[in-house]
């Protein structure tokens, strides 16, 4: 048995069974030992952001790691910007980068450069491994170390001869971190801090905001009044019919500085207190009202389940909450305008029970967002660093954690070029993901941003930087290049049926609608 | 003036006329000052890796930088692989990235990231303003960096408030740096090693591959007898008629071993020693013969054509040399096989005086290297780093670099994938680049290389990392897509008929070549 396939054989005993892939010389043992070893279900990406966003959506979905396989340096440069999401995110994943062997590093061959260098902005955990016969030892605390707190991700190195020199055979796998319990001081503050103010909020993210978790919130914030918000963006959400409602953060500054009027004490639960997503002249950076009291009842490292279940008994909440999102969707009818709303509606209407939605609509978010809020029960996974180009793959990994569950990927068109090749991966998997492009043809978030900025009218030159007609994008030749079937939508009664279509049918489809 | 602005002048004083951009709201203010200050010209990409590509392929045909502009650390990140295949290339960049305010970092908002750990290990030099009074002399520093040596990637990181707050104006260009002249101990160790060997190789790169130099490299082949070789890939060579030749050596590091047997003197001339592209179990990865003497005439950040002039000098050889690549082209017949070889004659055969060829075609290349070696006169330009997803952003960066001369890019389906965004910019810009897709439908070196490791044969999962089939990209739909007309090559006169009239018309085009 060589290192990879004891490598290998000590992930799948670990309970890592997916591996996102973009493998080259290098990892050609570690290729030919998921032949050898049952168990590690390859998956090929065509870039390697596609093999990272897809880690992050399978992670966020799952709540343990895929594995990447990613080639050197280079290849591990061009996952860092999903890599950079998933961190912001906490998921787990480990992210394996092949090297040139041991021996060869001194003669700086080309494809030589700064692994560790490259990793160490994105990973919690990084360690290179020097011997075939530690690899698979290096390999299962790699699946620990990601999953401390919510999750990490951990790169483990492997050079080339780590890979084929023979190893000891594969290694006993770790027990997962257990997380912090509830620290009953921080919960006692909390409570009190909660059943004194006159305008609290608790304000949550990670596992707070699903399962358990979710339900302990709504417990808390009907036995104290507190409102329940979370940040803008968050991992992973359950949203939807029956479920507890919780108000996400407007994405602009002075939007959440308004919703925060008035408030005098936020306890919060896995998440950091609201800040500006930008600076701006002239406006806040630090959104908490002045005077507003903050509780940490829950770090993000903590068991934030845990914390909001001991915090409930410790405001006497009853057992179970009654405030629960109603079902209340509608058709929109055919004469309205094709917008994001019309759109939004009817996604809800169709939206199927238990649905994933990977969301990187920005601009055109808002519609289906409000819309699904009262849809059949789903998850709604947000882009979490602000690197565009994370939804496409995330729905991509959404998809492979979950077959069994529709997953529809919300996306503007600007930010659906950098990891396009993701269509690909979903055609060859026959996943069933539907891809609707909010078409606008600009990165729109810019002409806004552009106005805030304060730099007055734009002018040719910089409304070329951010336009995206001329040309135009065709995004169903596109999506069809790549193997998935796409159709465009003009107006409302077309996106209807084609996306009631693809509700009723499985494997990937791309609709465009054109703004 | 703001910062922004007081940069941007100083830009194109310091002679920077072309930024390839990808922005985002930090670097607004940047975009807004391409309006308010003359000359400078940004090109829009939709993915960094092209920003980043484009700039290397613009640097290695000008000699100078161009600028680039990425939207914090994520977006550089996606720009690190082709800045990694930039660094080995010593193409002069200065790689422009905006951050948040200086203030705003504190409160760690979803994009913030280590963006000096993410430049390292690509740059020759890095610099994060910290004012906007001194952001323009930061520029000219950053200018001047990019051109140490045969040149550098110089990163100016651009927090938003030094691009908004009052500046003092535009500062004063630096002077280009001079390069070390020939040292005249090297150059005489080298001619009395070049007249004393037996079987002497003058192994060159950098700017001893064109212009001058190479013609100074002719002159010392001739009057010592040593061969010209340079290594596998170089940043630009001039190659075919009324050229001096010169043979580059072969990728696999036993054939390359072949080559050197019997070879007693190595004279290295802005080169390194040829050492293997990876390692494998069992073969050498230093591949000068045992023996051999190796003496550096110029290192690479040396003046090389000066030390080159000297070593001819030196060795008395003529004014000028003789012995230049004559013209020999055939256009193959209609009824030969389509491949690279038949491919590679009706390219060689149609190609134009001045063409820039972007090689990333890896497994295809073979075929019209060889024919092109007696075309008319051109530049080739090869993959430097190993990181593919190099070869379309390349071409896009020469032909706006070059607008009076015909771009082709040579590339594999597998490595084209990366960057495809290119295409779009290439549609935008009018450039005139034409694509050849060599679609083999694998990654074709990678099935080479399964075997070259010694892992036996692959089975199931292994080949379902090697093969691109399920589904085929159908590149005519991508290109169409994103713009750029296409068509697809089934036989041979197919091939001809598209090539030649891509040949006769300008704009960009893609031939789809189905092997």
């Amino acid at each position: 048995m060589n290192g990879a396939e004891s490598l290998v054989a000590t992930l799948v005993e670990s309970g890592i069974d997916t591996c996102f892939s973009n493998p080259g010389t290098s990892e050609m043992h570690f290729v030919a030992a998921t032949d050898k070893i049952e168990g590690m279900q390859p998956i090929l990406c065509l870039f390697e952001g596609v093999v990272t966003g897809a880690a992050d959506g399978y992670g966020r979905m799952k709540g343990t790691p895929a594995a990447t396989l990613l080639h050197l340096g280079p290849g591990l440069a061009n996952g860092l910007a999903n890599l950079h999401n998933a961190r912001r995110a906490s998921t787990p994943i480990v992210n394996i980068v092949g090297d040139h062997a041991t021996y060869h590093g001194q003669y700086d061959a080309p494809l030589t450069s700064d692994i560790i260098g490259f990793a160490k902005p994105v990973s919690g955990w990084i360690h290179s491994s020097v011997s075939a016969k530690t690899v698979a030892a290096d390999g299962a605390r790699a699946v620990a170390a990601s999953m401390e707190g919510q999750g990490q991700i951990a790169t483990l190195i492997l050079p080339a001869d780590t890979a084929w020199n023979e190893a000891q055979g594969p290694a006993r796998p770790l027990p997962r971190p257990v997380l912090p319990a509830a620290d009953p001081r921080d919960i006692d503050l909390a409570a009190k801090a909660l059943k004194a103010a006159e305008n609290p909020i608790l304000y949550i993210s990670g596992d707070g905001l699903y399962g358990e978790g979710l339900e302990h919130a709504g417990r808390i914030a009907e036995a104290t009044g507190a409102r329940l918000m979370c940040p803008t963006s968050t991992p992973r959400r359950e949203r939807g019919a029956g479920r507890v409602h919780v108000q996400p953060l407007p994405y602009f500054g002075e939007l959440i500085e308004k919703k925060l009027v008035g408030v005098d004490t936020l306890v919060v639960a896995g998440a950091k207190p609201p800040v500006s997503f930008f600076a701006y002249p002239g406006k806040a950076s630090w959104l908490t009202p002045e005077g507003c009291e903050i509780i940490y009842a829950a770090h993000s490292h903590d068991n934030i389940t845990a914390s909001l279940a001991a915090l409930a008994e410790a405001v006497g909440a009853a057992k179970s909450p009654t405030r629960r999102n109603e079902k209340k969707t509608e058709m929109p009818s055919n004469a309205d305008a094709l917008d994001q709303f019309s759109v939004g509606k009817a996604i809800a209407h169709l939206l199927p029970e238990g649905a994933i939605i990977s969301d990187e609509a920005n601009t055109s978010a808002a519609g289906p967002h409000r819309a699904c809020s009262t849809a059949a029960p789903h998850d709604w996974l947000s882009l979490m660093g602000g690197s565009i180009g994370q939804g496409l793959p995330l729905a991509t990994g959404a998809a492979v954690a979950c077959p069994d569950r529709k997953t529809i990927c919300l996306h503007g068109d600007g930010g659906a070029m950098y990891t396009v090749q993701s269509l690909w991966t979903q055609a060859r998997e026959k996943l069933d993901v539907t891809t609707i492009i909010f078409s606008n043809k600009s990165y729109a978030i810019l002409n806004v941003e552009f106005e805030r900025v304060g730099v007055g009218a734009p002018g040719e030159r910089a409304l070329s930087q951010l336009d995206l007609t001329n040309p135009e994008l065709d995004w169903v030749k596109i999506s069809e290049g790549m193997g998935v079937p796409a159709s465009r939508a003009e107006t409302l009664k077309d996106f209807k049926a084609q996306f009631e279509h693809s509700m009723h049918n499985s494997g990937p489809h791309l609709i465009e609608v054109v703004l």
